[in-house]
């Protein structure tokens, strides 16, 4: 029986690629769910404290994880080790996924291919590539048809408390959502499946825009009505680039949009919030990014949904805005009143079916003539 | 011309009925648009203080109200008056809409009707009437069809303060959204108008629901992604809900559907918030209704929304489960437990067309047969 077979109510193994928050925490609870876990992590000191002391000495230092849960590393993991599992999990940043998949590729069994899982946010720099779409040009369209991604809204530091959590889990093969789906369901994690990974992925990367604008909201001095309103606008700018693109807009209604979008634009910690916070309280862009210690993947974003959005030629006026305050120069305050000031319109308005999804459905085998 | 006819971009004579916390801001707001502002107490003493002191002594007690604006009452406005008008407003409690338009009714002179605009939300306690229904009853299909409803995250205490706010405007009548979007809308105070009247009614009461839910998840000690779920499932069911009804899926993503719901659920000073948060630290219903000092319209909406649920026979687990807390004397936590135990399912899922919402139209002569 193929690994990919294996009844999923029982045990599975499964290997997780990268030790960041989000990776361990991921391992951590599939772990903890009895399944047998891997975690590969290119930093040998990380694969050394996870296995020697249960913790992991750079992200989520306080947790202790279960004694089953097992490091590998710093070499990518063998081929031995990856025909062994049922299912591979990929928690590392956007732009790792393509150079981690093109090493992968040669290692994996095409007669029996593990479920494959993506968790990384936000589009490729340079391509604007989506994550399905890096997958079916290291992979094929085989495996990327049945790649399964899960998003939603989901702290690593409550996941990892048993906060109840719920996500979307999306993927152009129902078989794969639903077995991904039985994977990781706990009542404390649940599971909601789609088949719309297009809509999940560009709402992962999107929501990020418009977290910047709700930190300048708030760092002008605008309180919970203007959050509010930027939300609601955002989610209904979000939906109709989604569905210019060819997502479904029923998507940006799921976990993984409206849900994600919610906690990303409501959390003070994050670092796109801060980066508008920062922006909207008079501090320059580049001492910003300077000294904020860590990336903003939201930054970068807006600079490819800029693009995106002239090609599809849609009207998005909050994250033009997000662009002209970051990439042009132009003062927050003076932007924000520029955007208050735009004459009053209908609310809701859906676009055309889009053609980048068209282009990649095509890639995939998957377009209708 | 009739009054009704005015170039609204100039000034307009509006009357509003109620002087509470949003009737207050609302005349507040439209006074200094220089429009000409006549707001209805029945209490003496508000009505003594606004015109002597441009003060509320009740609400926004800290606000010094536009020199203009004029305060009558306590007895009913006049004929003369209400013919005067060009808009009346509506900022009264549900409960008192059908004593006051009956009072109303022969006051209007027919041949030159005001626009009517109603901010109230909720369903009427007994018949679990929306207030278009309402309308219908007392004044007549005509009126009701050419009624519009203002909704959307707006705390009357940042709108005092010129804080940048949107809301959705809508309306069976094109015409009349447009005139009320003119009649409010600043940069300060964006109006985006739509024609689901129905379904801005529906979201306006049952987001009080998930307010409560949202309330009890904090009251138990869960956190963020515990909330964002909330949401994004209440949301789902709130569409699904009024969807069933016939209301339009699409106006739960607006600015009075899930904006207003975000705003209500992650507003600890809410009254429906309030509510659920003492249900989950433990406290009896009886004891927290005794000393809240004010209503939770979102109790006594749980209990008409158990009814519409049952005979539209949609499902609806939250609303049910608070149901079950506040009506049948359930644990909280164990009743949490038992919804996070259901299995995992499709995230997304539209219903059929509702039979309520087509008796409604039915009523307003817009079926179709």
């Amino acid at each position: 029986m193929p690994h990919s077979q294996v009844d999923l109510e029982g045990k599975s193994k499964v290997l997780v690629f990268g030790a960041g928050n989000f990776g361990s925490c991921l391992a951590d609870h599939l772990a903890d769910s009895l399944h047998e876990v891997y975690v590969w992590s290119r930093s040998e000191n990380i694969v050394k404290i996870l296995n020697s002391q249960h913790r992991n000495p750079e992200f989520l230092t306080d947790h202790v994880f279960p004694d089953g849960l097992k490091a590998v590393g710093p070499e990518f993991p063998s081929a031995a080790l990856i025909q062994e599992m049922d299912v591979l999990l990929f928690a590392i940043p956007t732009e790792g996924v393509r150079s981690t998949l093109t090493e992968l590729r040669p290692k994996l069994n095409d007669d029996d291919l593990p479920l494959m899982i993506f968790v990384n946010k936000g589009v490729e720099l340079g391509t604007g590539a989506l994550t399905l779409d890096i997958i079916a040009d290291t992979c094929g369209p085989k495996i990327a048809k049945a790649s399964t991604f899960i998003s939603g809204p989901s702290f690593a530091k409550e996941i990892i408390r048993r906060q109840p959590t719920s996500v979307s889990v999306s993927s152009l093969s129902d078989d794969a959502a639903q077995r991904a789906c039985k994977l990781f369901h706990q009542p404390w994690f649940r599971c909601y499946t789609g088949d719309d990974p297009v809509g999940v992925e560009l709402a992962g990367a999107l929501k990020n825009v418009y977290a910047i604008a709700s930190g300048i909201a708030n760092g002008l001095g605008f309180e919970n009505n203007t959050r509010a309103m930027l939300i609601t606008r955002g989610l209904a700018e979000m939906t109709r680039i989604g569905t210019a693109y060819g997502a479904s807009p029923l998507t940006f209604l799921s976990l993984a949009g409206v849900g994600d979008l919610f906690l990303t634009c409501s959390s003070p910690t994050s670092r796109n919030y801060t980066v508008g916070y920062r922006l909207g309280k008079g501090e320059k862009l580049n001492y910003i990014l300077e000294t904020l210690g860590s990336v903003a993947e939201g930054v970068t974003t807006t600079k490819g949904l800029k693009e995106l959005i002239d090609e599809l030629g849609v009207t998005a006026p909050l994250a033009i805005a997000v662009y002209d305050v970051l990439y042009e120069g132009r003062d927050v305050a003076e932007r924000a009143k520029e955007l208050l000031s735009l004459p009053p319109i209908r609310e809701l308005d859906l676009p055309l079916q889009g053609k980048p999804a068209q282009r990649l459905m095509k890639k995939l085998g998957l377009a209708n003539e």
